[in-house]
């Protein structure tokens, strides 16, 4: 697809997505909006790549298309505190430095991360239910409910439209803690008329309606509360709901609590300094924990996608400092297993079954819920909201695609949309060319694209290892071979033989020949450095 | 746990069964067992490194447990030919240096593999029925029906004790290819008297039978026969009894048949070199199917575990040399996701929808099926061989406890065992001791422990890179960074700087000097080579 117009890019005479994360793949979410010259950006979240040298590395959303286009943003608008949302700002918020708008609890998981030693730009703090005028467009924080308190959809009005931007949502009626999800401001929304939702596609192929943390709480009560020894149950961080819960089960089954993991205690002080866990009871510390009859124990921690370095982990491994787990032990697992981490979540089961634990999980009690909408969820907003058209976003090309496909039989126009991809939003969708866009690998203090050269030397690094062969004045000869099985006393020989054969050593002629030698005798071709010192 | 006591290692007073592969983790079977000084080995899989340096890599068994303990197998006998029972052969074979028992079709895949250039052990071509006398043991193959043609339980005898090792199975009455289950003489065995069983875990926790491969056979006629558009089937290469239904699904839509991808060829060549394939259409090379019209093309291909490599990916993302698929193209997904492939299958999945074809897979027909036992089967087996004790292996440990509680049920005494675990088989099952295990990553030419530093330094070369330092006479430096992002200028200028601050270098000094200097600047810690070349 070609570039966009420019006049659309400097000045949209009709509201315009521009998806620089979050469509077409799961995390990273970074959605553009920009009309008449002016540019908003909804959430700045990270990812993760895969296939990232060394294993599994962090990702940001490329800002290739800012620095390319020459934009400049208004703000950034967050919608709720989740990593795929907020957790790219530490490495990007300083880059885009333009203000930043998010509600208290945001704010302080933010803050948390940021290099004090950096300055940032100005951050607001939003109220619910009041517009805030950014650029072209006035922004209003609509209260949903989602794993995590203080979520928000934005409507979001720029000229005569008016767009509602979804963030991560779902139904729940009783959502344990925090506000309820503003329906009667979305059905006014829908009177208003919404020209177009802009939608979190998650579980779009999913049949049904979500559960309900109130019925979590239940389950997790129903299940601990006649269990005989140790509790531990390892959720997800950032559910302040579910950790309010556990607190209420440990109180009423005379139960002490304790933390367990570092991003356990920094989402237990932000919800604390928020107000979200008022009535949680003071955890103690692990250290004294271990002192109290097993019955009396209940241990909240981290690692429930079996992270190696993560508390559960730990645990399983017999590798934790705090706490040694017996035979008998009771270990919830009150979390979903996050696509990607199969492999790791099993391994962490066969470790926690050999220590003869009794594991439970979501499979065979009702202790863990999703955080976003399924489809009767998804039909009943489009019948609150009425929308003229939706653009699926925050999913993978089959979410969206499922998301299009109920909107559509709903009469609603859609379009799917890639990163990248510029959409006229109003009055019909359009797409109006591609810009650049991508991730970034987070390496160290850097931020890399993930198809650099570089990375691809590191691959080469890590399957075929290095030789390096520095040939100083004389002949001497040094070979330094990391991560290679490497028959010293023979290479050396050989090396001998080729500098001797007569013709003066070329470096580029010695680095083919010691890769067909490295191919012949260890089916390997590692990279090859070779340093000629010429005789002076 | 302690080595087991010398004299079963090299005079086991009864059969004991030594487990180096397969127990307690899924892939690279080698189960060993030993009676009064004679060893044999049932398989000699290959299994993956998740984490290898560089990603997945290919693993065998180590035999450091043979040289060790001084252990000379009798002989190799395998079960059938599916890669996690025969896939080390062409690294461990010529190691092992024993005599191969295998049927045709095994021997055929096993052959294809080895390199010619190297003298290999003898191997035996086996007959069903009939029994085989090695060392202190006698083998009998006992035809059992499995995802693959020719696979076998084996009945072992040592001495009085009658062993049944099932290998891989399940109880299909019509498994489209090969021989059927030896009902009779599984009931027959069970009349002599059966020890104990050695068995496959893999769906011991999975409720009810499996499917038969007749149903299936069914089920793709029934899905294919109304497609309009080109068909494309991707499944297992070596599941000949799919190759088969699926010629006949072809014949019968008057479409042809065309074969994509190495492994599918190489397995349709042996399963008509074995007699499999008799009635299978002539398959037209890919580069003439495309000239067909699109309702005659029927293609089988490889990359339904959505490997980047294979047929389907490349298919899916436009990259294959040979097709084009275009919108309306149905493509039956017909195996299921091994696991750690999940993420590889949706990537799969999406690109294939972005092409907007009709995606079939076993979630929305009855296209594929397991070649485990359901716990009706496992059942049954035991109603016909009422064995006295179980040891549950081929599988993880989660499968392995599912299996001996089912078996614990019926009566019969269970241990379990993890590889290395020497276990005396009669009269009672007991744990004699450990011996060391574990496995080697396939490296070039060379196999490896995946403990080894090697692998550690190269771990470290992918995720922080590397930073080549030479000092040469009168101070001079050359720098080499393979996969850093390095402001060469500035390094340079701080390196002359430390040189030239009085005190000689010192490579040691150098390099700590230059892995605090990495660390502050780039936040990385490469693994750091100095050379030195001192003033002459």
């Amino acid at each position: 697809m070609k570039q966009p117009p420019d006049e659309w890019l400097h000045h949209a005479k009709e509201p315009c997505l521009l998806p620089l994360g979050g469509a077409g793949e799961i995390g990273a979410n970074f959605y553009l909006y920009t009309y008449q010259g002016s540019w908003i950006a909804v959430d700045c979240g990270q990812g993760f790549l895969n296939d990232a040298p060394g294993g599994t590395g962090t990702t940001v959303p490329s800002l290739d298309a800012l620095i390319d286009l020459g934009i400049q943003l208004d703000a950034l608008v967050i919608t709720h505190a989740h990593e795929d949302h907020i957790g790219a700002l530490p490495h990007l918020w300083s880059r885009l430095n333009c203000p930043l708008y998010a509600t208290p609890f945001a704010q302080h998981l933010i803050r948390d991360r940021l290099d004090n030693r950096q300055t940032w730009p100005a951050m607001h703090q939003v109220v619910a239910g009041q517009s805030y005028r950014i650029g072209m467009f006035e922004v209003e924080w609509i209260p949903v409910t989602h794993s995590i308190p203080e979520a928000f959809g934005l409507a979001i009005k720029a000229g005569d439209r008016l767009i509602y931007h979804t963030g991560d949502w779902k139904i729940d009626p009783s959502p344990g803690v925090g506000h309820g999800l503003a329906t009667s401001r979305l059905q006014a929304l829908g009177r208003e008329g919404v020209d177009v939702v802009v939608g979190d596609s998650t579980n779009a192929p999913v049949a049904g309606h979500s559960v309900s943390e109130q019925q979590v709480a239940q389950g997790l009560a129903k299940t601990i509360q006649p269990l005989e020894h140790r509790v531990v149950v390892s959720c997800f961080a950032s559910n302040i709901a579910r950790l309010a819960a556990l607190g209420k089960v440990a109180q009423q089954s005379q139960r002490f609590v304790t933390l367990l993991g570092r991003s356990m205690w920094r989402l237990y002080h932000a919800g604390k300094a928020c107000g979200y866990l008022n009535d949680f009871p003071n955890p103690i510390s692990p250290r004294d924990a271990g002192f109290l009859p097993r019955h009396e124990q209940l241990w909240i921690c981290t690692g429930s996608q079996g992270e190696p370095e993560a508390a559960l982990s730990r645990l399983a491994t017999g590798l934790h400092p705090s706490l040694e787990l017996e035979a008998g032990d009771h270990v919830l697992l009150s979390a979903k297993t996050i696509p990607g981490n199969e492999l790791a979540v099993e391994r962490l089961i066969n470790a926690l079954l050999r220590l003869k634990v009794d594991l439970i999980t979501s499979r065979n009690a009702l202790i863990h819920a999703s955080g976003h909408p399924c489809q009767e969820e998804l039909a009943l907003l489009y019948d609150w909201l009425k929308p003229k058209r939706l653009v699926p976003v925050h999913g993978e090309f089959r979410h969206q695609q499922a998301h299009a496909q109920l909107a559509m039989r709903k009469g609603i126009e859609c379009q799917i949309v890639s990163d990248g991809e510029l959409m006229q939003l109003a009055p019909t969708l359009q797409r109006l060319g591609e810009v650049p866009h991508g991730r970034w690998l987070v390496d160290g203090h850097r931020l890399l694209a993930p198809d650099s050269a570089l990375l691809d030397q590191r691959r080469q690094l890590a399957e075929q290892g290095l030789l390096q062969v520095r040939i100083g004045p004389g002949d001497t000869v040094k070979i330094q071979a990391p991560g290679l099985s490497l028959d010293l006393a023979t290479l050396h020989q050989w090396l001998q033989t080729q500098l001797q054969s007569g013709t003066p050593a070329n470096p580029s002629r010695l680095k083919v020949q010691l890769e067909r030698w490295c191919w012949q005798q260890w089916g390997k071709r590692p990279l090859i450095l070779v340093d000629l010192i010429p005789n002076e």
